[in-house]
């Protein structure tokens, strides 16, 4: 009768000291914080042990109230979780991933546990972590992720039809958890309208070739997304994620399960605590109650069901430096020159005062050419308003990190926050500009950016939040004018998979400048590289397009 | 095309320094905190005026980028709020109200400003306060709010027809808001369902008695809830409620607009700053950017427009205290000895380490009977997790009070967070138990306790939302065994607009348990209060009930 599965035969069976043990000797316990360890020593009621009972075998973990939450290692709190068990994995790259815990479920070996269900940002990164131990062992069947970015033995996985991949945007995936915890069973978006997650077209699992048509066959398709419409505008319905099992990493955590984030971890951390059955936490300081202002815990305890002290060190995965004065003097790349020219003219799109987003790429370059005075507040997806330069080596911090999984540094007035609500703040037209890069974009706005069918499967990340509300979120595209092999990248149609339609406003390329009429389609040419001629844009753009009347120098 | 109506007409104008003051003299300033006022004279720029320019009329005031966000005073900050807007109004109860600027709208007056729509939990306090003055000088049109209660003179403005009500129960309140500034135009919820609410018959505007059939005209109906199934379960669908503008008052913000709520305040305040074009906060203290760490900022600063000093102190509205030892010993009335057993019975409802959430009256007792040693989470549906006891005299504070809008303490381990986290809290069945009155509670376990139509209108406030998830939530009814004048409480079928419909799970009253089958329908008796026999329980029930074969005693 009571909450998530307290049944009472599980409570009598909780009473019985047998399923106790004495605390394990501190030389088990890799982070020596005094108080809480003195805690863990004098109490013998502080360890709670979970055995896998498995009499009757429930789809999830038993909950329990009234036990100690407290677990002697993540072996013993992870002991009961079934195979076929829905987990979320919390983390953004490699911040705040639970390494101590996803290592426990892979030494518990695909006999023991598997055909689970991953819901994670991403699934680990190219050299390992995260989630990558449970993907090379089997042991994960399918995965809910936006991003595979790098991670090739990933993307060789789901091309090969091993794993199961449902692509999902970022800020979806996060308000989808969001709304498990939360009780609402459905709600809808504008991200992903007008695209293939819309139509259902991204297959989630791959078969082997069909020999007549020499293409791999699809075994599981998309589904599509229900369209309805508000105010004149298109949205999709989403439901709810809910799981059977979170794991989180988190920098403090007091013995009642209340728990601090530092700064980026909050990511997926925050939101992933609250929507499943049992919520496991690997602590990287175990606290004792009251120690955590009221205040400034992150996640309640009600959401905390069992605590692990965290064994595995924090992994940064790209570790970017500030640039050391004259640096970067020597002579310039005729590739570098052209960044330049399109990052300079990407920073007038960011008045003073400002809050953008920039896309990974020449967007990040923007900030370095804005006039001096200028206050822009840069907004990183993964969860972090104000986002300052790349960390000297000593500001260095693996829980600082943007949403290229860059190590960088916040500035005074900065804050951070779960990936729900950053996203909430992206879809809810917060943002006055979002820069992003292109494979394709069109005369009437569409953008394509995230996948190259048959060749591209990296995830489309964030990118369909960020240009889902394009009416109060200027979006700009910063790209060279043409692709590598000098076909042009602005095109009357898109042939590529979009990430939203009807979304870009300004095209800012190596050439020149294109204002877009959203409304009506069709570009406008207002701005000319130095030394650029209107024959040239016609030549190297796939589009048609006007010419303003008083077409001005791009410097 | 940037965010929220930057016009540039608008930045414009605000790049003219005729439209900025110096700041005032320091003794208009309430709020002596040394360094913020320091900065506050020294720097010319610091204050932004914002003049009622009245030229084109936005149905909202000018949002603008890259000036100043600190206003001289609360008028000049609410000066260009046009007539006829949308506000959201912070606080619950008088707790985190903007008195403020509250009362530099009314100064406005009705000539200059009036057709007001607020979204306020509640509009005001009996004895004045919050939304009051607003409400008395006919400056509001419509209410959308969840409790009137007490205010007497609201309930008389809504009968006599002067003004409009959408009555909304919190929880839905607070998650439309939240989804508003989140760009989430609907989303499902079960908090309603198979009530009035659902169906639209909750009057929202009164006309005048018909002669004919000598009863009040209904101007405007309610809105019937779109209904749907989601896993066997029937949902409503609710709409997000954004705005042209949000007040609220923090304890502590910095001159980026980030924001820090102090414990209960946060209320409506965290996500009501989401929702509208324009926020305005009125500060307790106003900080130097960089004063309050990233982690700890609960409004990010690109959700607040305006900030103004706050001049009016803070009101408490309930100041209960803590008994002195030994005050109670007298005689006990009847009543009292009554609601003691029904409250004792009641505490063997919260086992150990559950958390539970308790209604005003006969429920908030129980936790005085728990067994020593049991340990028990309360939970206050304003925001509150850990709720204690009664302050003593020295540990009132104004910004800690309970759903009753009584000052209370916080236990160590406790939390605050917003009522869009609150109610996900309950409505996602996170809650263990949910105690609440009755005033008819049927055979099927429908609960009425919220309306008695032409008598008492005083809104669901929480409840709703609390009998939401009954499946992951037990609710338990605490209640007198039958009403003042006799009547059963427990009956075949509610007469009275239901709370909720089969939810209850257990009826503890002072003669009797009653178990509730909630899906085939149907009341076992388990126990009786001694000295209680089966036939005065048939005598004083309204409905048919079964007998457990191990009636047991109540105590």
């Amino acid at each position: 009768m009571a909450t998530r599965r307290i049944s009472t035969a599980c409570l009598s069976r909780y009473s019985q000291n047998a399923f106790r043990t004495a605390p394990r000797s501190r030389s088990l316990l890799p982070i020596s914080r005094p108080h809480s360890l003195r805690q863990l020593q004098t109490s013998p009621l502080l360890y709670q042990e979970q055995a896998n009972v498995g009499k009757k075998r429930d789809p999830a973990p038993q909950l329990v109230r009234g036990e100690s939450k407290l677990f002697k290692d993540a072996d013993a709190a992870v002991a009961d979780i079934k195979s076929g068990s829905t987990i979320l994995s919390a983390g953004f790259g490699l911040c705040g991933t639970a390494e101590t815990i996803i290592e426990a479920l892979a030494k518990r070996g695909p006999e023991s546990l598997n055909g689970l269900t991953a819901v994670s940002n991403n699934a680990g990164a190219a050299g390992g972590g995260g989630l990558s131990p449970l993907v090379q062992s089997g042991q994960i069947d399918r995965l809910i992720l936006s991003f595979i970015g790098t991670n090739k033995s990933l993307e060789k996985q789901y091309l090969s039809g091993k794993i199961a991949i449902e692509l999902c945007p970022q800020g979806t995936i996060a308000e989808r958890i969001r709304a498990g915890g939360a009780g609402i069973p459905a709600f809808f978006t504008p991200t992903g309208i007008n695209t293939l997650l819309q139509s259902g077209d991204i297959p989630v699992r791959l078969g082997p070739v069909d020999k007549a048509t020499n293409k791999q066959t699809v075994l599981e398709g998309g589904q599509p997304r229900e369209t309805r419409i508000f105010d004149g505008k298109v949205y999709g319905m989403e439901k709810a994620i809910k799981a059977d099992v979170a794991i989180l990493r988190a920098h403090k955590v007091d013995e009642a399960g209340n728990v601090q984030f530092r700064y980026t971890t909050k990511a997926f951390g925050q939101v992933m605590g609250k929507a499943a059955k049992v919520t496991i936490v690997e602590a990287e300081n175990i606290v004792p109650v009251g120690e955590i202002h009221p205040d400034h815990v992150h996640l309640p305890g009600i959401y905390v069901d069992r605590i692990v002290p965290s064994k595995v060190e924090k992994v940064i995965e790209i570790r970017k430096l500030k640039e050391a004065e004259g640096q970067s003097n020597g002579e310039k790349s005729a590739s570098q020159l052209r960044r330049e020219r399109i990052a300079k003219r990407t920073a007038k799109e960011l008045k003073n005062g400002y809050y953008v987003n920039l896309g990974v790429g020449i967007p990040t370059l923007a900030p370095s050419f804005l006039p001096s005075g200028s206050k822009v507040w840069i907004q990183s997806e993964n969860g972090l308003l104000g986002m300052g330069a790349y960390p000297t080596e000593e500001e260095v911090d693996a829980d600082v990190i943007n949403a290229g999984k860059e190590t960088v540094t916040i500035v005074p007035g900065g804050s951070t926050f779960d990936s729900a609500e950053s996203f909430a703040m992206i879809r809810g037209g917060h943002i006055d500009v979002s820069v992003l890069g292109a494979l394709e974009v069109s005369a009437n706005g569409d953008l394509a950016n995230f996948m190259i069918p048959g060749k591209v499967f990296k995830g489309m990340g964030g990118a369909m939040d960020l240009v889902g509300n394009p009416d109060q979120t200027k979006i700009v595209i910063a790209t060279d004018h043409v692709a590598k092999d000098g076909s042009p990248k602005i095109v009357e149609q898109c042939a590529l998979p979009l990430t939203g339609a009807k979304c870009v406003s300004t095209i800012i390329t190596d050439l020149c400048v294109f204002e877009v009429d959203r409304t009506k389609g069709g570009l406008t040419l207002t701005e000319l590289a130095p030394g650029v001629t209107v024959e040239t844009i016609k030549e190297k753009t796939g589009a048609k397009f006007a010419i303003a009347d008083d077409i001005k120098s791009m410097e």
